[in-house]
């Protein structure tokens, strides 16, 4: 079966899980505590070198990491990943805009404020994380004002992607409430046939 | 004729123009200049909001931005996008991988040393920079050791996306010697027909 090394707070490993299960795709999880470091172990490494969640592994033994990947993976001759060649290059304009503008600084202060804790070099850091993670807000917030999703007029793994971190964006001290039409979208993408919440395992 | 807003010094950028030179695809260039904060204005920002290039211009109007987006748009049906499902997952993988674990610390200790010079707060974050460049290159290093290229045992835009910086990892203080597989693989991309340097408009 197929097998998915998570991590039940991840945002990267719940937008897999998320996907996987709107699909139907059945799957077995492997839990990595990546506050202990399992992920950095040679067993682990020999499969991902860049050492992190998620990763899934084939029946075929093959292996992938990168959430966006993996997402286009299973995403690609499914309603989640469209057909035309200027949809699909929006969609994954979207996924490339989450990695580098969203993640870096919406998942990083949750993970801070969540797991590792504010030590005085975070909380030195946090107002950049934060000045970045409302920028990308806002820019979500302007697309949303007159699209009900990211691309192709309908719910793709760009609405993955970027939905897994910004759902829980209050968790890293982001105050949602300023953007009415991320609410909307968030509660459309919550209202998918299969959806789930990122601690269901 | 397409539009590509560009930067030169941009190893984003970059990737846009090599790929489209690689195949022998026509495009005007409109020089941004970031560090004036022309990639900010209203006219800008109107055809992408998030400020950023490259970003690309159809001759329908139509506005595609992000470079991974970019090079998989135009390298579709293309050889330097592969045809099997896993290959193409692959590619994207190290695409994701250049833009999150990357181009945050490769290019942006670039662009502190070369374009914005390095004040006291960036000295002071410039190790944290060369600690996470330094791991992204031993991954590379180590799947190049075994590999002449990212994926799909071909030149793929993988391989473009991770170019742009590496070969000039130098000017952000990387010292690449220690590096003798990358060295190889940077060799095999410059000599790629139709191959230009990064400054070259």
């Amino acid at each position: 079966m197929l097998r998915l090394y998570d991590y039940l707070p991840s945002g990267n490993g719940y937008k897999v899980r998320l996907l996987l299960t709107l699909l139907n795709i059945p799957f077995e999880r492997v839990e990595l505590d990546i506050l202990k470091d399992e992920t950095r172990t040679d067993v682990f490494l020999s499969k991902n070198p860049n050492g992190r969640i998620p990763t899934i592994e084939l029946d075929s033994g093959e292996i992938l990491s990168e959430s966006g990947a993996i997402l286009y993976f299973f995403a690609d001759a499914t309603p989640f990943f469209p057909e035309h060649a200027l949809d699909r290059a929006h969609v994954l304009q979207w996924m490339f805009f989450e990695q580098y503008n969203h993640e870096p600084n919406i998942a990083v202060a949750r993970h801070w404020i969540q797991h590792l804790g504010l030590d005085d070099n975070r909380q030195r850091a946090l107002p950049e994380r934060h000045k970045g993670g409302y920028a990308a807000l806002a820019v979500m917030e302007k697309h949303l004002a007159t699209h009900n999703y990211f691309a192709a007029n309908r719910p793709t793994i760009a609405d993955i992607a970027l939905y897994a971190y910004t759902h829980v964006a209050d968790e890293g001290g982001f105050e949602l409430d300023r953007f009415p039409a991320i609410q909307s979208w968030l509660a459309r993408i919550a209202g998918l046939p299969g959806y789930i919440p990122i601690t269901k395992s």
